[in-house]
């Protein structure tokens, strides 16, 4: 049997067919469509392209899990509040469901599906109580809590980048302001780096590169970026006392180097003897699709 | 059979019988001792004295509860840090247990205790996820997570007042600067009216009684103060989603006056379309004495 894990953007949605041993086995990466609306049948097509190249049909389906970038009913059926998709209460299982009316489908937030697949395959293995932070245009996460993925106690998932880590601070594009997203987001690193007078770059890679290579100004807009960076982490250290916090996305392919800065930074914010590691998201682009197909297994 | 709980705090330690129905039948209130070692003979005594004055001997205690300021290690023996109380690695279990060699003698920190029994007795009964807020001198407060006391991942505990809420901002007792205690706890309040030009208070009950009245210094003070707190209230709610947040401390007498301008500052912070409630704690001081004596049982 195997599994179908799809991972649904703004930008793009990324079908991945996984098998018993959850390796992506063969995937496709097409654009979300114009019209939102036609998102489930882009994905069935997608789910047919790709069990036809393999001589399977829809009996050898163990099931397929859906994540998307929102929020999602009790039910699992229908996202709730998906800006980057503009969906608002899309009835997207059953949409869907029409196209493989005899298999599992389940969906989940893309932050939990990073958060289990982390926890089951990646840098969270074993563990009973941690995070992970994804670190790209926003600042999405999943949390690890009593050995079970915890997805908000009354089922509205978990906002980790809406923390308020500066209150009055910048506007977040959620409305609020102060919120851990516009300082540690990877737009936030940039943000950081126009305010260094003079100092030209084209994304968030160059000003680690030339932090690393010890440009001054480079250095004090990262050096500034960690800083929020290590109060977020250090907020939900002393929150929750996790075993361990992971941080994916982009940035975080920096390595050592931001790990090492972070980590120094975050110590003495915690308010423990002892604190839980913080190291790097260990799945990378394929944590949303394997999340999505472990969803559906559990 | 009766249980002890006991509430030791670097003011006093008080000691109360329980009985079966969870009521405290006697108490006794005695100041926490000048040598800080004394502490473990202190509490045997106080126990000893209400058992006597009920006509009681040890053979009728299911057993004893300690609540401690502090962290204490994974065994539940010793007390790892307890600043107010001067303990660092204090052995409290293996000093008092001597007294009540039969006795189950069981010690957690004085913040688990009071969310215990605001979960099992006060104000978050029957919920599956919830936060309780004490604002006092600092701001402590625990968790129920997954239908379950949370004490850290690590067991290290909850340390609410120490997320970050102002990077960069207000010096903390904790040696860092921003956390939520010096903008929440009961003393903030009477920070935030230290800085309106010619208002005079003896006390944080006075300054919400003058904004009650309308007095427009202490309005101000009173708004800035519950716009922190609101943001802390909001960042446990876009973290965790809870069912319902209780705030206890002697500020939250303030009753509605207080919690109709919190829910309103709040609400618009929370990510979520559906938040949980905010609502008073219900034991007052009691709580400590009820979580020592329920955890013993549990």
């Amino acid at each position: 049997m195997v599994t179908i894990g799809v991972d649904i953007g703004g930008t793009n949605i990324k079908t991945g067919l996984v098998d018993d041993t959850m390796c992506i086995v063969r995937q496709s990466v097409v654009p979300f469509p114009a019209h939102g609306g036609e998102a489930a049948q882009v994905v069935a097509w997608q789910i047919q392209g790709l069990l036809s190249r393999k001589g399977l049909n829809e009996t050898a389906l163990a099931g397929i899990g859906l994540a998307v970038p929102g929020s999602i009913d009790k039910a699992g059926e229908m996202v709730l509040k998906a800006g980057n998709l503009g969906f608002y209460h899309e009835p997207l299982i059953s949409k869907f469901r029409p196209y493989f009316p005899n298999v599992d489908v389940r969906m989940l937030n893309d932050a939990d599906a990073a958060t289990l697949a982390e926890w089951k395959l990646g840098a969270l293995q074993g563990l009973t109580t941690a995070a992970l932070l994804t670190l790209g245009t926003g600042v999405g996460g999943g949390l690890i809590l009593d050995g079970k993925l915890f997805r908000g106690g009354n089922g509205s998932g978990t906002e980790i980048g809406h923390m308020i880590l500066r209150q009055g601070g910048r506007r977040c594009s959620c409305g609020n302001s102060g919120c851990a997203e516009p300082y540690a987001s990877a737009g936030a690193l940039e943000q950081e780096a126009l305010a260094e007078p003079g100092f030209i770059f084209s994304n968030a890679k160059e000003i680690v590169d030339r932090a690393k290579a010890g440009d001054p100004g480079a250095l004090r807009a990262f050096n500034r970026y960690i800083n929020s960076l290590g109060s977020l982490v250090a907020s939900l250290i002393n929150l929750l006392d996790p075993e361990a916090v992971a941080i994916g996305g982009g940035i975080s392919c920096a390595g050592d180097f931001l790990f090492d800065a972070l980590r120094k930074n975050v110590l003495p914010k915690v308010y423990f003897e002892q604190c839980g590691s913080i190291l790097p998201a260990a799945l990378g682009n394929e944590a949303g699709m394997l999340g999505a197909a472990l969803w559906v297994k559990t």
